[in-house]
């Protein structure tokens, strides 16, 4: 129990940190330039470094997830406990909240914001599709072939997805609820989180389905 | 058989999602700055990123050739079938031009496009000769010396390319291929494309010959 | 005793030339460009590459600890003499203040320089404490997990933290005292350093008893 | 012979494609973009990771020098015969000089060119010998304490001399003969080449000096 306790905390931390590199950086970036392409890169560099230093931090506590999509998965292939996958996704849940607001008091901001940022629309559905799609892809296969590689595979990808996806690949629900509750360049309104969130998760279930074919381990490898 | 078929999906989906994150982050950059030397880098950091993490993911299954370039080394090397090299080229076809009409849908943009952009001439011809030889210099030598740098290697490789050639480094005629069918930052008219895949071509199989003579066994190491 | 005074060399150059790369690059990066991220930008890839580099370089003399804060927690951990720790500490303020003259020398600039960037305010002193707290909590973690890759880590959470923290995050007394000296993009006013000194040793103290909890042996890996 | 043949091959291949590298990115960055900060971002970008590739690629064959300073301080540590030395500094020298007129070729400039950007000055000076020494001390002790990371540390450490040295840092004679013959971007007046060389020589010997008090084998590890 104890041990879960202590999981839960790098859970909850870690999301804590990751949402405070992805809002607070938006927030730093977005008051330095006027230039959207550069505040994006500046958020990408920041969001990518900080995910390869908190994934390789708390994996060997908790295995790293900061994402109930992942987590959810995990529970999928009998990897992980019901009660866990609670807890998990609540540590997750309130660790992101804290993140935003932690920004916010970093960058003397309001703490409790609601964001106006419009995010909605198959395009875009299908972009958080596809982004949870690669991210699941990405995890489920570099853990297999080179698990010491899963800390810079995800930070990298998620680099390229901030670009090559039209919502800037939120992925992960827990920071999705996060940046809700931020009105700066990261966010998105409250009202169109719920259809994020869903075809977060349908992305990653079908990564799910998709590498147990492909890398199912009677392939050579 | 089954064995050759999980080849040929690593190759199409491996091919499918570099291809959409060289045209969906082409276009993100261009439609968030008018700085074209901000939109390139922005484009190199997304596709240098998503190549490290592609070729980590599906190396273990099919080699993630993605480039039919490649392919074809591997052929006159006799490390790999005919056949196979048949079904590695039609796969990564298919699956570039899947990756152009996945970007295109999740940027809502019309599906079916056909590129303006002219990219043609002796010097852009040179850089492709160019950009193809440094990238089977690389891929030959790294995969003699250090295997598990290959990913990474190729990744730097082609962030570099990007901006030491006229061309921005295609290198891939697959790639090629799958970027004349959009009219946006990345594309490439129909009418120059055949251009490029002969001296890609070219410069893959002149590197071939040039690795083995410097890296052949007898040399010291 | 000969050991100690190499130790104290390294300590000396590497914050020496830390110092050099933080101003240096401020210097140029603001020098080149009117848009404030863009020059954040820069500054950050400089400092997180050169970062890397000198704790590759100099750790396997010293620690390449180039911060008393890190030094203090490895004499509460009774990893460290006090006698070596005040060694640390004078090698790492006068390497210091050795790196901002450096940097002047090189861009031909007044040696002598006192700051007048105002950095203050109960903000920037909780985005200090998180930096610190974060620094530590990376370095206490990856040392025992995966010490080579300390180096890495340290690099790329300082390139996170530059942007996710409204005070660029000093995190380092001996550089808040050495960057005290440079009325250039990097400084601070002398009158700001103390405060922000003092919360970056609460952090860093936070940060030990914080990952005397997580990281504790008994934790399953 | 033969091998050393193959390994004046390497550095000459070698060279020309690291100049390649940095001329040729120099141009498309100053062609695209009319802020000098992003131009240079870019050049360092391209630049370190064509280095961190070529050493990766050539160092098996040669060492991977492409510089007359580094191979010097081998001559002088009694690595490298004076015979061989010779054959590297003409090997890096010539591929150095094609290196230039291969980027020109690429982008369709003319090809002999003599540059007119002025670099000189004591401060430039002092920058270069600093550029020199930290390139030598970095080589030095990375590849004592871990051979396989030098690519890496090299591609890392010219990123961030490139903004923290006044004179961007070119810490090579035969880079800076080549880049006296391009009139663009990344080119140095033929008549300010000397003095940069003269101190570039001094500073990899007082590198040398000063690694071999350092990293000498009693120190403990």
């Amino acid at each position: 129990m104890q041990n879960l306790t202590r999981r839960l905390v790098a859970e909850a931390l870690g999301t804590c940190l990751l949402v405070t590199a992805v809002v607070g950086s938006g927030i730093m970036a977005a008051t330095l330039t006027s230039d959207i392409a550069l505040a994006l890169l500046c958020n990408t560099v920041a969001t990518a470094a900080a995910l390869i230093v908190l994934i390789s931090v708390f994996g060997p506590i908790s295995g790293a997830h900061f994402n109930p999509a992942v987590s959810l998965v995990m529970v999928v292939l009998r990897e992980m406990s019901l009660v866990s996958f609670v807890g998990y996704c609540l540590a997750q849940i309130a660790g992101g909240l804290a993140g935003t607001w932690l920004a916010h008091a970093m960058f003397d901001l309001p703490l409790l914001q609601i964001s106006t940022h419009v995010r909605t629309g198959p395009s875009q559905w299908l972009a958080e599709f596809v982004a949870a799609f690669g991210l699941l892809v990405t995890i489920l296969s570099i853990r297999k072939s080179n698990p010491s590689a899963v800390p810079q595979s995800v930070g990298l990808y998620i680099a390229a997805a901030y670009w090559f996806t039209s919502s800037t690949s939120f992925a992960n629900p827990a920071v999705t609820i996060a940046r809700a509750f931020t009105d700066t360049f990261s966010g998105i309104r409250p009202i169109d989180a719920p259809a994020f969130i869903v075809v977060q998760v349908a992305g990653a279930l079908a990564a799910m389905v998709f590498a147990g074919y492909l890398f199912k381990n009677d392939s050579g490898h």
